[in-house]
């Protein structure tokens, strides 16, 4: 079932934010909010371990949101060191999940998909838990309408040649330069 | 009446998304959503134009959320060109929106202040509808606790050195380089 959206000439775009500033994930909740308002339907697939369940548990729970979906895929997978399970556990579980993102991507179903950290869990990890060429496929085989966004530093220049909008968040000044610590509701 | 916040060492950073890349506005609307998710009280100010009673006006009857307030100041007073009204009667109703802005920011009602599209406000129009001087008193006199977000391109550079965070969104890649054109729940 998907939701209800314009008729008139749509035309699903793949977005980028990229860069080592602040604000990639930030827009991407905002873009998700927008098209929320819009009587969109929304799937959000967060790669890494992030803050959003807090934000969403607490709109989920006040609104019990009928079109918004959250995925927490390959859970951990990026907590390697210290962690116990062998290097091939975690690779099964991020092939797992770039299978299930997938399948729920050209099911057709949402109108707008977030791939939040994307970039960076194809790039910084050097593991390459998820493969560069999965999101290519996802990019070319995704559905017309279907808009998506593709947060992370490091994005792969494949990707953003393949890519409608490009955005790089480029870090000017950080209060952490400053020692000023990680701030609750800004940071997280 | 103040909402919850952690007691624990809390500086209010004024953040400025600026640069000509699209996110700004967005990053600020998702940042502006996680901190209701953490009990936050919100404040957002539009001073141009937006997108956001859209996507605001069904969340805020969807859900009546008693922590989020939306002023658009300023109404109109950018559309200029075309409006029969005099300057004077426009400067006039920007003076008074700063004035209920600081009122508002003062008062230390709230935990996070977005300041939608002030920078270019200040800078673009050549106008000066809005007086850098007041934004940079805005600045040094919030409350401490007070998170500030100002969001627009061409941000001043006496506000970036105020500032505590800063992230140019750089434009790298823009559909309408192609001729696509705007989106509905991307881009509005």
């Amino acid at each position: 079932m998907t939701s209800e959206i314009d008729s008139t000439a749509h035309k699903g775009l793949t977005i980028v934010y990229t860069g080592d500033g602040k604000g990639k994930t930030s827009a991407a909740l905002g873009n998700a909010f927008r098209a929320l308002g819009h009587g969109w339907k929304v799937l959000i697939i967060q790669f890494l371990k992030g803050d959003w369940p807090v934000v969403f548990g607490e709109l989920a729970s006040a609104k019990q949101h009928p079109r918004l979906e959250i995925l927490q895929l390959g859970k951990g997978f990026v907590k390697i060191m210290g962690d116990p399970k062998p290097l091939e556990e975690h690779r099964l579980a991020a092939c797992e999940a770039m299978r299930l993102a997938k399948e729920k991507i050209f099911s057709g179903d949402y109108d707008l998909v977030v791939l939040d950290e994307v970039n960076y869990a194809v790039d910084a990890l050097n593991l390459r838990l998820v493969k560069l060429k999965d999101l290519i496929e996802i990019i070319k085989k995704k559905p017309a309408r279907t808009h998506l966004i593709l947060t992370g530093r490091n994005a792969k220049q494949e990707i953003i040649d393949l890519a409608d909008l490009v955005t790089e968040m480029k870090e000017i000044k950080h209060p952490y330069q400053k020692g000023v610590p990680a701030q609750k509701g800004i940071d997280y």
